[in-house]
């Protein structure tokens, strides 16, 4: 599993020079001058290829899976290219989210606004990276008759990401605590939107239109289409009912993580209780605190200083809130909640969803510590 | 002539309301809670319909033309529609660029993320009035033979504005002024990506695909195919090949105006000389100077001070220089060329481009004052 895995992620990122170069063939034939086009090449490599590449690579993985079998090797290029869109996706969020988060640091470098020469252009530079995906897509999958779904998947999950990201903007702006705006129902919604459709159901999805799966929704259908796996249900659906709660899972281990994981395993310090986020774990402090829990809550959290931090981490650790037990049941809960969604999967039909491509995501989160 | 236009841009804002709707009710079905809900709306009015509209109506108009008479109450929504459409990309830019050049107030109130709550959240904003485009286009243009072509269209002209917004920003950064950077063809350029695709090609564009013309270069098309017009001829082409240069007079009439148009007239007092601007005075007089007059170029562009905007604008009207006479040859070789070109149509085939398309355009801008 490990070796495969690996040998993934290092095959999808020989596809990387590939799919900058018909970006960079792109700039040049608009006739860029030549500082604009190393300012746009680096733009590239300096936000995108850094990270984990979950996302990207889930869309090979899916794919493999669904075909059954290795796939040819225009089939791996074809579901990369897929999959660095996603990532290409990621850094236009990234590079905006630092700016509006003020963030520091991002991938073990300076985030891109901090470079000297940046600062507010890395909102051009973010537009440019979003437009290289609508690139990338034309030049590869304009005559793939899922064309149009790819672009409309691309434009829903950006879309919704966008309203996840404001909901989130404005229940916890960087420089004014109020708890009052927080509740574990709208944590749901902000992790829902900003997080589980283009990291869980985009790659996915993505996968399965490439293998041309279609769905009674589809432009064009009428309400009797059936699916390429010969039924009626909608497969899109099916795929999203999993994913979608399978994300808000991962994000909940996330914020678990960032309080409660090893620093030296997950690779950095969590700072989700100084910098006000929004996280599972002071939502759910903040469902089971006692009226004066919620005041040292109130007094503290957000708080640029390391006592505030632990007055904080105190409560979290109340023997009524008592957040690493909660975490336990909820964690084991959402997995046997997800096993028993993915065992609904008939995965005798031919061309249909199969469970592994749902087992695969579940097994690499399931009790991760980092 | 201008109770018609007037009356277009009439009936184009009464179409407003709708396409907010049908972006409010998309909000709705998402669950946005109803602080992110207000917060989407006020960005819609605060950001979109309050300019001048001409791009938006330019869509209007030119299927007007195309057709051939007055257009049914669905072709107006349909057109009005895009052009909506265009506007809201225009919202997406100038959110985002007034950011980036810190600018103070734009369409006569305050710049959007200067609003005390809003700041750098204007980010996330501008996303999602790009975002829109896409709903309002699945929403009425899903079935539309041309979708996937009026697609392709926003995603290109998105992309080549960014590539504008990119040279333009860093030939002439905000803070550091370099003279050295700006020239004549680099302006030519900046001008051409910037502004002259999405706000003259663009809006054009849509109405035809709208009005159902293909181009050879369309996918699945052979090279043999002919144009809904019945000739071979790639009328997309034809038709940028005017708009492009259309596009670059108007800018450099917009620039000329800034520091010679009547500020009573045009609404606004000038300041591209001190806000550094690439524009076309600052660029034709580099061409014509001596060096002494380079030195004072060099010692007072881009400074903040009345007597340095004064400095520049001696040089700008020595007589070696001139700029109001070198615009005058410019503007009426502009126009005869123009005219040459528009006079190339063949306004006798039937569904082909009509000359009256860009005969409106041309006569809207010669010689405008404002």
């Amino acid at each position: 599993m490990t070796t495969t895995r690996q040998s993934t992620r290092d095959r999808f990122l020989e596809v990387w020079p590939k799919i900058k170069e018909v970006l960079l063939d792109q700039a040049k034939q608009e006739k860029l001058p030549s500082e604009a086009f190393d300012w746009f090449e680096r733009n590239l490599d300096y936000n995108t290829p850094g990270g984990k590449l979950n996302r990207g690579t889930a869309v090979v993985d899916t794919f493999r899976i669904l075909k059954g079998e290795e796939l040819t090797s225009d089939e791996f290029f074809s579901s990369a290219a897929l999959g660095w869109c996603v990532e290409l996706l990621q850094a236009y969020f990234l590079v905006a989210d630092d700016m509006m988060d003020q963030s520091v640091t991002r991938r073990g470098q300076p985030c891109y606004y901090r470079l000297p020469e940046v600062g507010n252009i890395a909102i051009n530079d973010s537009f440019m990276l979003e437009g290289t995906i609508y690139i990338i897509l034309k030049k590869f999958f304009r005559q793939h008759p899922s064309y149009v779904n790819l672009l409309e998947l691309f434009h829903d999950v950006t879309f919704q990401t966008e309203l996840g990201q404001l909901i989130d903007l404005l229940a916890a702006p960087e420089d004014h605590v109020d708890l009052n705006k927080f509740s574990l129902e709208k944590h749901q919604l902000i992790v829902l939107y900003k997080t589980a459709f283009y990291s869980f159901y985009l790659p996915v999805a993505l996968a399965m239109r490439l293998y041309g799966m279609t769905s009674p929704n589809d432009p064009g259908q009428s309400e009797s289409n059936e699916c390429k796996n010969g039924t009626k249900t909608d497969c899109y659906r099916q795929a999203m009912d999993i994913l979608l709660p399978l994300g808000v899972y991962f994000q909940v281990q996330d914020d678990y993580l960032d309080c409660y994981g090893d620093p030296t395993v997950i690779g950095k310090v969590g700072t989700d209780i100084v910098d006000n986020k929004c996280s599972w774990n002071i939502n759910t402090a903040l469902k089971y605190c006692t009226p004066e829990q919620r005041q040292v809550l109130d007094d503290h959290y957000g708080k640029k200083n390391p006592e505030s931090e632990k007055k904080v981490k105190e409560i979290f650790s109340a023997e009524n809130i008592d957040l690493s037990k909660r975490y336990q049941e909820y964690e084991s809960e959402s997995y046997q909640k997800l096993n028993g969604l993915i065992s609904e999967i008939d995965d005798s039909i031919q061309g249909g969803l199969k469970q592994d491509v749902f087992k695969n995501f579940l097994a690499k989160i399931y009790q991760r510590s980092k």
